[in-house]
């Protein structure tokens, strides 16, 4: 069977592209506040990058924001993901970025909306309830999460930066006790430890802020392994080349660069999906 | 103005219930897996306790599952709440669990989606993201933000049971400091610290689960004035009385005991809610 990240990986491989496109219809950027202009906006955007996605990451809020209607125009922004995979002959996986995060019988209802009803490949999940929490959106091999652990916003800083101190407990005894012997971690150094003892079935990465290089390389570190999801490049102020630096696993994979405003608002959404694509490419090849 | 918390205190004295019926429309419980089986199963709920409801709480998951049609249902719902408050003569709040939590302008969008096109009165947050992604939520004095503290299942310990240690950075100094002078504090304490000083609008509360009354005094200790949505008693395991004893007040408010399967799953609902008021009462009356 396929895991999420054998799909991604081909995909990589396939457009040769780190490339996500985000698929954020904010309301300031549609010609009216409506579902209708929300989809069109994100089948454009579609139509106009797919052969440069690596993924596209539709961003709930701004179709949850029109009820129902917002609903089934997500419904088919990711349809049309999967249409034009088809087309391209190159299955392009969706992110769902809604954040989800519920204890358990309530997380299987959101893996299922998310997974089933909707048909998204992956889901951005929050890791603050803990393990029972995640492994239900786990379950399916097929099915990818991105849990949160360094988000690109300045606020991260008041939990994820917090230092956790020794005498902590996990329901994992071997991983507190090697947490313990670290001199000084984080909180979102914890969460990336987790992870990488968490993801037994190839389908778990993070959520990394690009605007923190720095903390960027300490989750490398923590989990070297896994999948990054990279938001913050380009409006929120996050360099592409220092999170490339710091985030790159060794066979020049392992990080998924998304990429929002900086390209749906270019002049030229197709162009800037190809300059990005080119800028990753570009920093990419020394390293394999 | 009035606050969210103004609201929902008259509503507690005027229907003297400290109880939040929860509407968790699971698919297990449902005659058939669809939105309108899951509206009939809320709108019999509210129908038989609204009279002994302190607020209604719908779980967003339960709708999400069945897309467009189940938010189409959860708007009824959450309107038939408000139908029936103007039926009693007496506001009863709507808090939407939905656990959302996304960078600021994200934020935003979430809470449009759930306080103007919904019409709910309150939402579950998540804590992980920090400040500004809290700070949308609270704008409008008028609606209501319970953040996840410490949550009622197993794996809440393997985040929230952290000890924070000192040197940890937030962008409240003050804040900092005065946690660094406390022994040994959890991530839970430290954001019922926090969430005590952002509640600068009487709209914000915390989510506390029954299942740990010994985390439940600890938070009350944290943050003495605000509410608590508490769920977890009955099916999960929480002990009611604990949890009041541990919880509640000194003015006899700041509780609010969420009852989902307790009640939906009883033969009678009605009487189910009556007695679980009634059981609250009793532990009540001492103290005021």
């Amino acid at each position: 069977m396929e895991t999420f990240f054998t799909l991604l990986a081909r995909r990589v491989d396939e457009c040769a592209s780190l490339l996500c496109v985000g698929l954020d219809p904010h309301p300031a950027d549609l010609p009216a506040p409506t579902a209708d202009a929300a989809r069109t906006f994100c089948l454009h955007l579609i139509e106009q990058t797919a052969p440069y996605a690596a993924a596209f990451k539709p961003n709930s809020a701004f179709f949850e924001v029109f009820g129902a209607e917002g609903w089934t125009a997500l419904k088919e922004v990711i349809d049309a993901v999967h249409a034009e995979s088809k087309r391209l002959g190159s299955r392009i996986p969706v992110i769902l970025d809604a954040k989800r995060g519920d204890i358990a019988s309530t997380a299987e209802a959101y893996a299922r909306a998310a997974f089933e009803t909707l048909g998204a490949d992956a889901l951005t999940v929050n890791p603050y309830l803990g393990r029972d929490a995640v492994e239900p959106f786990l379950r399916d091999p097929n099915k990818g999460v991105f849990l949160l652990c360094k988000t690109s916003n300045p606020g991260s800083a008041d939990l994820q930066d917090l230092t956790v101190g020794s005498g902590q407990q996990t329901a994992d005894r071997a991983l507190s006790s090697a947490v313990r012997r670290l001199p000084s971690v984080s909180l979102y150094e914890h969460v990336a430890y987790l992870a990488q003892t968490w993801n037994t079935a190839d389908n778990l990465g993070l959520v990394v802020g690009a605007t923190h290089p720095e903390a960027l390389a300490r989750v490398r570190s923590a989990a070297p392994d896994l999948w990054f999801l990279v938001p913050g490049v380009g409006a929120q102020g996050g360099d592409l080349k220092s999170a490339l630096r710091a985030g790159l696993r060794m066979d020049g994979k392992g990080l998924l660069i998304n990429v929002s405003r900086g390209i749906s608002r270019a002049e030229n959404p197709r162009l800037a999906a190809v300059e990005f694509r080119e800028q990753i490419l570009a920093f990419r090849r020394p390293k394999v």
